[in-house]
């Protein structure tokens, strides 16, 4: 009880080492971590949440190595979250790319925080949020999510970032494909990156044409624009962030639609704490009294059928309507 | 009421029009529909279901291609459920495979369905385990599930299939550590596609040597193979298919483990259910009494947070405990 203020105020101070402490201890799942949490939630709401998905290879971590360097020139803080099993942030790269990303490590404006795709069944998430609720607690600037835009939950994270950067490289050939088929709606911003390869301008062409398409819905006033970039040579990097800046000031400028972007975050992040909360607290319920297991045999029997049965139980739960 | 049985005998004759149209109805979540699957899924159980997962550009789609040929050759019947944005089968791919997968459309005998990524949002798991019980039903011989390694909900789909594949390419570099964090422990077989690529050898032998360490973790007593395969010039195939018999008869020799499979199958197929059908009643009884918009503003003003207002609103349902 009077443990929790002194860590509170030690992370709003920005100090690194209490920040990562909690995270580590949410990790744990210690209960005591959850109310810090809570606390720091309500005076966190600075930052800029910046999201970076994309396909494995198409150089999003790259990407995001050359944002935190040039947001770290410009005087600005950076956290990140990573949760991409082929970021080298999370471990998951060949050894070159692993020791550039640590020049950031002896950087106390940059926080850097890996999740793994697996291992926290059921609360990837939440972990991720959790993650960007401390950074922006400690008062960073910007707080980067990498995800590869693959899985639902992952490209999820990324679109309730306030601008969300979708990166594309040439000569996937499926790729703009799977653009199309759903991480197109989430972008703010889209990128080709590894400009210098073939095909870079058929990808753009590409792109502005499908934005086209996408605009004559009308749904909002902000129109995304298609940057080329080679990250691996920092070519672009400046021209990207005056773009996630241009959306920043679109975002503030429009009142309405920073408000909108606002409670989708919200609404989003609080739908998806109590949908985890009910199931684990439903399934604990269950499983002490023993009726999970008596309608597992039931349905391995084939005497009941899973729609059936969970169907009944929410309905004694929940009752109908 | 009565029109019920007819396409239920229709679809276990295996009736592909049934079946297809039966597919439709789910997706536009016509509730008569539900009551089919629910009589359907009492008479499944007899399919082999085959899990194939990795990497986008491993070759998953090309090695499926191959499996269905295989398995035509041997008289048997398949079901196809592709779960991945950058599959021939869903539509996300460049033309020339496109048209190769389409040989198998003229086949009576292959049945396949392919789901976007996105879209489904919060029910694309459901839609994958409604389509596998229909070609259960139907009488398919083996359904393959294609899903794309990455998110954590297409990891689970392959995961509770009773054979796991999991395929990888030699030169991703980071593929291997990104097996090693997690994909690893779904895999009842792995295989090394492109194996004339240069490094095959290398990525051959580190999977035996992480599979060696597994294996003095001692949970199991099937042992993985390791195989090579060139599904694009058809060679290794015939050694896949006796691997995935091999497990087969494994489990149905081994009673113990046969049952652990079901029940683990059945187990996360049930709760899946369940916690999007308490999440989708609940979520309707907070919008329809206003209570969601009143939580999502306290939030915004940050004079609750989401941690506080889930759980408040979790004991109030459920109750402690």
């Amino acid at each position: 009880m009077d443990k929790t203020p002194k860590v509170v105020e030690q992370i709003l101070r920005g100090e690194v080492r209490a920040a990562a402490r909690l995270m580590r201890e949410l990790d744990d799942g210690e209960p005591a971590s959850r109310e810090i949490l809570k606390n720091l939630y309500r005076h966190g709401g600075r930052a800029h949440i910046l999201g970076i998905t994309g396909f494995p290879g198409v150089g999003k971590s790259t990407l995001t190595d050359r944002l935190i360097q040039y947001l770290r020139r410009e005087g600005k803080t950076v956290g990140v979250v990573a949760v991409d099993p082929t970021s080298p942030f999370s471990g998951g790269a060949i050894l070159g790319d692993r020791i550039r990303m640590q020049r950031h490590a002896l950087d106390e404006g940059v926080f850097i925080r890996s999740l793994a795709t697996r291992g926290h069944f059921g609360g990837l998430t939440a972990s991720a949020r959790a993650v960007i609720t401390v950074l922006d607690a400690m008062g960073k600037d910007y707080v980067l999510v990498e995800t590869v835009g693959v899985g639902q939950d992952e490209v999820e994270i990324a679109a309730t970032a306030y601008t969300t950067i979708v990166v594309t490289v040439p000569g996937l050939g499926d790729d703009i494909q799977a653009i199309k088929a759903g991480i197109l709606e989430v972008a703010d911003i889209l990128v080709v990156n590894k400009a210098d390869r073939e095909g870079a301008s058929r990808v753009y062409q590409d792109l502005l044409r499908m934005l086209e398409l996408r605009a004559k819905g009308g749904e909002s006033a902000w129109r995304p624009p298609v940057l080329l970039t080679q990250a691996k040579d920092d070519q672009g990097i400046a021209e990207l962030m005056g773009a996630v800046q241009q959306h920043q000031e679109f975002l503030q400028g429009d009142q309405a639609a920073f408000q909108a972007a606002r409670i989708s975050r919200v609404r989003q992040e609080f739908l998806e704490l109590l949908k985890e909360g009910v199931f684990r607290q439903l399934l604990r319920q269950l499983t002490a009294d023993g009726r999970l297991q008596g309608v597992l045999q039931e349905i391995l029997a084939r005497r009941n059928d899973p729609y059936s049965a969970s169907e009944a139980l929410i309905q004694d739960i929940l009752g109908g309507g």
